[in-house]
């Protein structure tokens, strides 16, 4: 199991703080790219892996999801989901993302923003996700790009020559970095693009959508300092169709 | 058109003395893992972008293609694949490979080894590999990877703390990057991977295979200066398919 520390005080209050923790979907920069790899919403049955404060779950009812799962491993989190959605379609399960015991083929979209690089096995996650899904059904899911996951020093640099830099290293070698974010001892799981990708090649999936996002011009005028995440994309927005079995 | 450089006497020489040029694909370390990428070969119809001396048509032949067609822009290498090359079944066409004039469906695997990233448009290439295979015909390549193209430093570093960095910047800037490799002022161009999987996605394809290679720990054991690898893929290799048009 991922460790809990959206349920460290310390952690807790300083992610509640973020624009997007703040201002849910409209403060997240990279959701207009993740909104639009998404299929048409109205009558899908969604779960959302990792469901935070259900500001994606409480969007998918008002784009006329029949009805929305979302599972965290936060208490924290999902008190305050409860308190902010007042749907009977929408239900908060605490869980752990790779012990998932729900019925198969139950679910028509599974989505994930920001939670997958916490858990230590996608294949796990690919396997759950192609079980619960209708086949034809979508996964589309954000993570903490590779590329900003791998260093083992994630933290800009200037080189010699004056140049900012992000000090890659260690891309190739997956597994455990711990970081401090927030709190001390933050453990987050590397693993390269090229493990998403099969992961869901080799669970039946058919890829339909990979961006490495970073900030558009629109935004770098709004925000010059994000102007460095073209050094180095700090997500990775995949989608994914799981193939009818004849097709597999 | 990308500049020639393979017919630059200077860069040739150097080239001639690469261990993948004097022992040809058993001097590629990445060749065992694009081999894997590749369909069964025997009765394919098969063309190679950036052919180079035709090691790779010469290989297809003892594997049963049907015939090859070798493309490349340079004419020394195309002299030595000519000269190595007795086979009627392989022929070799000076060109450049987003101006290729060939008649459309009239290739069931187009393959290209470590070519396209000199290649201004990779979507060009997409629409022409397109045009140019059967439905349900396979395009297998490798490039230089991103994160291996991108900075505009290229080059090993150690940073404060002593550790051996990739000084990674500009992924997201994709276009030219002028590098001294060989020769003074090689143009590369780079793209993100993102760039190279939503080209294929656009023109019909489906993505089969994506790796970012590096040497595993036999061939770490027999070169240990190969281990600076693992912190940044100096491959990317893909292998796609062309879907049937009902289900394009």
């Amino acid at each position: 199991m991922p460790q809990n520390i959206y349920d460290q005080p310390d952690f807790f209050a300083g992610y509640s703080q973020f624009r997007r923790s703040r201002e849910g979907l409209a403060g997240a920069p990279e959701w207009p790219t993740l909104r639009d790899m998404l299929p048409p919403i109205a009558g899908l049955r969604v779960l959302d892996l990792g469901c935070g404060f259900g500001a994606f779950a409480r969007w998918a009812r008002v784009m006329g999801a029949e009805r929305v799962l979302g599972v965290d491993l936060s208490q924290n989190m999902l008190d305050r989901a409860r308190a902010e959605t007042h749907d009977p379609a929408v239900t908060y399960l605490q869980g752990d993302i790779e012990q998932l015991q729900l019925a198969d083929s139950t679910f028509d979209l599974v989505y994930s923003s920001l939670a997958l690089h916490y858990v230590e096995s996608f294949a796990a996650v690919c396997a759950t996700v192609q079980r619960l899904l209708t086949p034809g059904g979508y996964f589309v899911f954000s993570v903490e790009h590779p590329i900003f996951t791998a260093p083992s020093n994630p933290a800009w640099q200037t080189d010699p020559s004056g140049a900012t830099i992000w000090p890659l290293n260690n891309y190739l070698r997956e597994g455990p970095r711990v970081t401090d974010w927030l709190t001390t001892g933050v453990v987050k799981q590397h693993r390269t693009i090229a493990s998403y990708v099969s992961g869901l090649l080799e669970h039946g999936f058919q890829l339909t959508h990979l961006e490495e996002w970073g900030p558009n011009a629109a935004q770098i005028a709004e925000h010059p300092e994000w102007a460095d995440e073209l050094h180095r994309p700090p997500f990775l927005l995949v989608g994914a169709c799981l193939q009818p079995r004849d097709q597999r």
